[in-house]
C-alpha cells in the first residue's frame, strides 16, 4: 500500500458540502467515485477540513491509500480527466503511509469575501457576501484583535456534543481590496461554522457601532446565543492547509 | 413618452446571447419580460451591441421608451427586483427620446481573458479561456500593432450579407495579470465575432511562432478562411460603451 496526498480546488456552489452524507452530491463522494473508476476498486479518502454546502476551497487536502502503481502525477491527470470541471486536483504527491491530512495539519487558512459594490454583481453571486452599506474597516480590525490566541470559541461555533471548544487563532485580519472587504483567519484548527459565525457577529456589531469590548464580552460568555448569525456560505474559502 | 438608458452587467453563461431569437433564454428577452411586468405593457428595448451565447458584459447599454412616471432610479430598483441574479442594472438615467444606444455609441471596449494557470481553475470555467502553455506576450503585443486603425476586418469576422467590413480599432493591447493574459480592444464598433476571431487567430499564430507579418497578411487577404478559429465565448466581456 502507498498513500497519495492531493491539493484540491473546488467551487462548492453545486455541492452539499465536502463530507459524504445522506442527500445531495458531495465533494468527497464525487472524488471517491472518480478514484474508484480509475483504480477499479472501492476507495475512501481522508480530508483536512470539512466544508459546508456552498463553501469553496483553493487548497483542501485529501489523501488516499491505494496499491495502484500509477505515479502521483498520473493519479492527478487521471483524476482530473474523471472529475467534473468544478473540482480540480492542483497537486498530488507521495506521502508516508500514516499521513493524515486532518491530524497532521499544523495550520489552516480561511478567507472570507464581502462585496461592497453599490449593486450586487452577477459574477460574485455565489462567491461573496454582498453588503450594500460601506463598512467601518478600522472598527472591524479592532474586533479582529479581540479573538486572537487560544480561546474558548463556544460563542462563535456550532459545537458537537462533548467537543473541545478551545482553538488557537494565529491571525485574524481584514483589508479592503477594490470593492471587496477581505477577512483572513489562520488557526491550528476551526470549529464547525466558526469563521462564518465570527464574520457574521462582526458585521452585526459593526452595524450597531459596538466597541471591541462587546466582541470580547461575547467571546467570554461562551454562549452561542450571544454570537451573531452565521454569514453566507458562498463567501468562504479554505485557502491552504499547512503541515 | 420618455426614454431611459441603463448600464447592464450580466453573466452570459446561462443565456443564448443578448438578442431575442428562436430557442433559448436571451438577455434581451429576460429584461423585456421584467420591464413588461413592471410597466404592465409590452416593451421592446434597444441595445448597444449584440453579444453571443456565453459572452458576458460589465457595461452593456440598453434603452427603453415608456410613458411610465417612475424615476430612472425607481426603474433600476424595480427592474433589479424582477431580474434573475445573473443580470443586474448598474445605472439608469433619463436620456433624450431619440437616444439610440447602438447608433449613438462612439466607442466600445471589449476585454478577453485567458487563464494560463497550470491547471484549469474551477472558478473560471465559464469566465476565461484556459491555455496550458506559457504565451509569448511580446509576440502577441506585436500582433496587436498590425490591426490598429481603420481596416477591412473580413478575415476576422462573421460578416452578414452586404455588411460593410470596415471598422476602426483605436486600441489593441495585451498584458499579463497574475495567471491571466488580458486583451483589451477598443473600436468605433465591432463586427460579429470579431474580437474572438482576432484572439483565436493570434493564439494560433503565436503557437506556430509566426512573425507579425503573417497577421498583416491575413488582414490584407480579406478572406475569413485565412483567419483562425473563433476563441471561447466565456472569455469575452463587453466592458463599456462610450457616447
Amino acid at each position: 500500500m502507498r498513500s497519495i496526498a492531493m491539493e484540491v480546488c473546488y467551487d462548492g456552489t453545486g455541492y452539499n458540502g465536502l463530507q459524504v452524507q445522506d442527500g445531495g452530491t458531495t465533494i468527497q463522494g464525487t472524488i471517491e467515485e472518480a478514484l474508484s473508476t480509475i483504480t477499479a476498486s472501492a476507495v475512501r479518502i481522508r480530508y483536512a477540513g470539512r466544508t459546508d454546502a456552498g463553501v469553496h476551497a483553493l487548497g483542501q487536502v485529501v489523501s488516499v491509500q491505494t496499491d495502484h502503481s500509477m505515479s502521483a502525477g498520473e493519479f492527478r491527470a487521471a483524476l482530473n480527466g474523471n472529475l467534473p470541471h468544478d473540482i480540480r486536483i492542483m497537486e498530488a504527491r507521495e506521502v508516508p503511509l500514516n499521513f493524515h491530512p486532518r491530524y497532521d495539519a499544523k495550520r489552516r487558512w480561511y478567507r472570507y469575501l464581502i462585496s461592497t459594490a453599490p449593486e450586487r454583481i452577477p459574477f460574485f453571486h455565489n462567491y461573496a457576501h454582498w453588503i450594500r452599506r460601506k463598512l467601518d474597516v478600522d472598527l472591524l480590525e479592532r474586533y479582529c484583535g479581540c479573538i486572537l490566541g487560544e480561546q474558548d470559541f463556544t460563542s462563535f461555533a456550532s459545537l458537537e456534543e462533548g467537543e473541545n471548544p478551545r482553538r488557537t487563532l494565529f491571525e485574524c485580519t481584514v483589508k479592503v481590496r477594490n470593492d471587496f472587504v477581505v477577512f483572513d483567519l489562520t488557526g491550528n484548527s476551526f470549529l464547525r461554522r466558526m469563521v462564518r459565525t465570527i464574520v457574521g457577529t462582526f458585521l452585526e456589531s459593526e452595524k450597531r457601532g459596538d466597541t471591541p469590548n462587546r466582541i470580547a464580552a461575547i467571546l467570554r460568555a461562551r454562549d452561542r446565543s450571544r454570537g451573531g448569525q452565521t454569514a453566507f456560505a458562498g463567501g468562504l474559502y479554505l485557502m491552504k492547509v499547512f503541515y
